[in-house]
């Protein structure tokens, strides 16, 4: 099985972490393919930035899966909040999954309550809306966020890991978290350090979706993803003008592939 | 007061239908800017092409507003689904709105129960996306939408004018609705023309999106807009590559403005 | 245009406050007829005072449109809470609307989560109930207000001035408000007197309500209301006893003109 | 114990059938004191209707409670929709339920989802208003209506009879209803003869109002009601200006109540 | 009336109170047969002690219900949470209840929004689930609960009975309560001994579940209780195993009345 | 990893269809412990059925978990509808899942709307609480379900194949649904069978539970749960009566496991 990861910061630092931890958690005969957003930001904390980062995904899912040659078995987005989500699955003939979604479904599956903790304040609005549109925001206990201004991404783990742990008691004891969720690329693997530290579960998204990934992988290599209808089926034929050749190729033949 | 119209779509014979009708709705000191996408789709229909239109009214937008001499007062995206939205609103020192949300405001305002007509049904997902991240899900009584594939979407209005007066019909009679509204900018003008046909108001989107957007303007004229904490201010400084020159101007202009 | 605006509270006072922020927002060309409920409260902090308010504003609009001779293109009741609301938009031809739902609609244009600064703790009941029935509650961040009672419902605003600062602040930072409404008729025009000591936009109900209503009628000049059916349409004929002549005159008006 | 029954009608026949129907399931000691509305319409279909129903109670409420010495324990509001509620419960020392909230109960304890037969279909809308303000919305299975014209209010039931059940059978085998509920006051009455007919309970909101305000006072005589804060508690005092003695009378005994 | 309360503790103390508190509420005609559960817990405070009770429940309302001799007229699980609802309904041609059902019924007939006081924090998870599986949770104002372990659950009451009383007024200050639930069986009883210290409504869920059970019962004299299709209906016949005797009694009598 | 897949229906027959497609889906180094229930229903369609099933299930799971040497690495409850949870996950310190949840979570993350396909009309209402309790009713584009009585529960795919498979089209013609999940143990196995006739993605409840249960255990292997607070937690130590050496047993164990 090939996986596609895609880290939509420009960060390769971060790229890295979510490498790490993708490795510790994928099975065996799990094959990691890493990919960094073409053009960016260091990270995404708003609206804005993820309707940016969400045109760079696309473009890299394009480029490795348009000509079917890549044998990439399933996607990856590797940033919590899970930019251009939902609409990427549109894009590829095989599952296409954000570290959010798996993550809340990790967690939705060992606690009712769940609280999400997060590297700035800036960063909860769009963290809530992607916990609202994939439909669990009646399960959220509480964001807490750091209020400091991160110094360097690829070390906020260290950097800030006592105020992290700290926001996560919080969370437990205050909010009534049943399980946590730790947020964000620049998170991962950071949930397997503190575990000894926290009362309840604790989901690292990178995991969670390399998991998930597998699953959905591994259930349709005997049930081939056939999405012919509905809102992830590819988008009808349509003129079009402009974009890249990788976009245009992926397009092409998700469409080729439906209309046969 | 001088509002930029960005047409989503890459058909400028939809920029022309969107023109005509905010022209009409317009009051007499309003002057028009009128952009079509620099690149995308004809018509947008799923969340994949939304995607592709967001980062493209992203450059739209910058490229009239990062220097700051354009003078412009408030920018309209006038395609129904608002892709983009509310990100897009933290670009700009000025008011960004879109025409869905425009249209169910003034929907809202006339009736309890909302239907929205469309032109195809693959459409409907995305807007039933685009209802619910406003937050008047619970108002909407149906979303109906024509069921034959479009011959040319300029003139879909015409050749399917029956059609869609039955679908306002039906949402009335059998759905409950107590207010319409016509979605998608290739329908801007038809609520005029079909108006003696239907026993409830119906909403243009373009008209309710020039009409609320000369009101925000309006009132910042004396409220100047001070969006420097909350998620439509701009995103925190960081390091960023590979963005377009407009873009990058934009952004280093709002930031700039508010750690002023 | 000729737009009616009513005070649903007793104080002329606040009608003058309402007058002038009216004046601000309105356009040139609008004309603005006053008035105050002939009987009720000096303001309206609870359900109850707005059952009283509710008919004494069906009295107000009865008599300035039974007749028909008016001139009345649109309605504003200039209340926060919206008492009447909807059940009054079926006693008239023309648009009515209500400050709470104007607000409401140029708030969630201009960021995702919504704070109300209301002048007693006994009103939020009411203004949460109101939030609920427009169907944007899930976009409420809070509502917050003074602890303290009113010496003078006039001058509230220049006698809290300090405190009503501090609440608006305490949203924004705490509740994490991307925008505000500075709520009731008691405080119209204050948002525009404190906008520089605030970080995020302030709606004003008064001005929202004028411009919202100037819109509805404008784009009604060439799209005439038709609420023929659905739940704004005139009630169905039948016996009634007791109404005063203006509502009666009001009521026979509507339904003549539906089923002509 | 003495409870008063207002029918916000102003159709005595309709008066008589909530007396049969208040009759029949009041337990021995309970006296039943009727009331008639003093004006309005001859049965509440709209939520314009609604508004002079409730300041119609609320007077009946007032005349019967304001001078403390006619002994009424508590008071039924008798129309379905529940005209002037929750705002209602503040006027009066006693509980004031509607047989709306009433019927709602008794039908959630028995059956998970709830539908409302009704006997036009423009009430429906108002109905829907109302479940949702109680809370229950989601237990909503649907709403049935007959769909013509009404001849007598008084005898709707037995004209209608044939249909009304139809529509019960209609909401149990296609909407999935768990318990029905025969809405309106004029079909008081209506749920005893047609049980035999119907495959789950039927909730007569009446009947259901009778007993749950017995419930409510029975409770109180040993617990009297103290709501001296919260949002049922007397309105603040200030000044009022053209209510009725009545109405002026049984808020300064309240008020006076409350700051004793 | 002969009404079974069945406590789904194990304590015999609490039955105790359940029983004075039940006596107190109950009509002079009415008949209590008390009944404890034959295994289980000494108070149930989490969702698996709750499986454990509705199985232990369901045993005594067979054993009471299912020869057809016993009289009982209608049954009331006695333990705030209600364990084994709304499945329990299933199981009896008479109305079975449970106090957190009828406490929320009598609570939202006297005020807006609703806290609850529970005896500990553990519980509180388990109560609001009950709160959202009823449907009412969008009036929950709070859930407050003692943060220190019990000595004694049959004392808790006395033991603790300033701390409650404090938590009480807490709710209504702090969260805005207009009405309060004192929750669980041990509490029982306590609601009038406080009442004088509060300043709105206090539900218990003894009394409000006995006096709603006679609602149903009362009504259902006349109105015999028909739930023949319906989630409420017994389960469809089919191989069983294993249950106890009076289990499959009860099942097979129900079975067999609605074939009949 | 060794994983307890427990069927909580008495039919073995279903065991064994429950095991034939778990084999399917699991990983090479998972071992499979199949149990069925010792008591109960052929299948599990109601409330009342559930409750049964969840205590034996109970039973079940603590013999297998109790002594702490089996060496159970994860529990799958194989019944649609999931009953017993959430509390069932207390009882036992590995992850102990549903097969719904499991299927939901699968579902949500390749389709935004998502229906079920059920064997009975009855289940219906079941799987509704389920998919509420759960917090995805949001998603719920519908249930649908045969309207037959079955057979035979073992062979129920095969009796009512092209039933089921037009159910299926239904779901996504008309109800809209991007993806499918067919429910119920007895339909194991049939996704893969009927996968080409149907155009969306399919999910099979016993595959999804098998490979996100085994996700969790591979996740915990290096991040053991410690789920010594929140709703997850066993349940704090008291009194108990009556209960099985089983689940006496377990409960010690784990009690004693979180106080040390």
């Amino acid at each position: 099985m090939r996986l596609l990861l895609v880290n939509p910061n420009i960060s390769t630092a971060v790229t890295a972490l979510i490498r790490v931890e993708a490795e510790r958690a994928a099975a065996p005969g799990t094959e990691l393919v890493m990919a960094t957003a073409g053009y960016g930001f260091e990270y995404i904390e708003t609206r804005l930035e993820s309707i940016v980062a969400a045109a760079a995904i696309l473009e890299v899912i394009a480029e490795h899966t348009a000509d079917g040659t890549s044998g990439i078995d399933g996607v990856l987005v590797a940033a919590f909040g899970d930019p251009g989500m939902p609409g990427l699955k549109e894009i590829a003939d095989v599952p296409v999954i954000g570290v959010s979604e798996a993550a809340l479904c990790l967690a939705a599956l060992q606690g009712q309550r769940i609280s999400i903790i997060a590297i700035s304040e800036r960063i909860t609005g769009w963290y809530r809306d992607c916990v609202e549109r994939f439909g669990l925001a009646g399960r959220l206990a509480s964001i807490r966020s750091l209020g400091t201004p991160l110094r360097d991404v690829a070390s906020v783990q260290h950097d800030f890991r006592a105020a992290l742990v700290n926001l996560a008691r919080e969370a437990v004891q205050v909010d009534g978290a049943d399980v946590l969720i730790l947020a964000g690329a620049p998170l991962a693997g950071l949930a397997r350090e503190v575990l000894d530290e926290i009362d309840v579960p604790v989901v690292d998204g990178v995991g969670a979706g390399v998991r998930l990934l597998e699953s959905l992988v591994g259930l349709s290599a005997t049930n081939p993803r056939r999405q012919r209808r509905g809102t992830s089926a590819p988008p009808p034929t349509k003129p079009r003008h402009g974009l890249s050749a990788a976009v245009t190729a992926a397009l092409v033949a998700r469409q080729e592939e439906v209309s046969s």
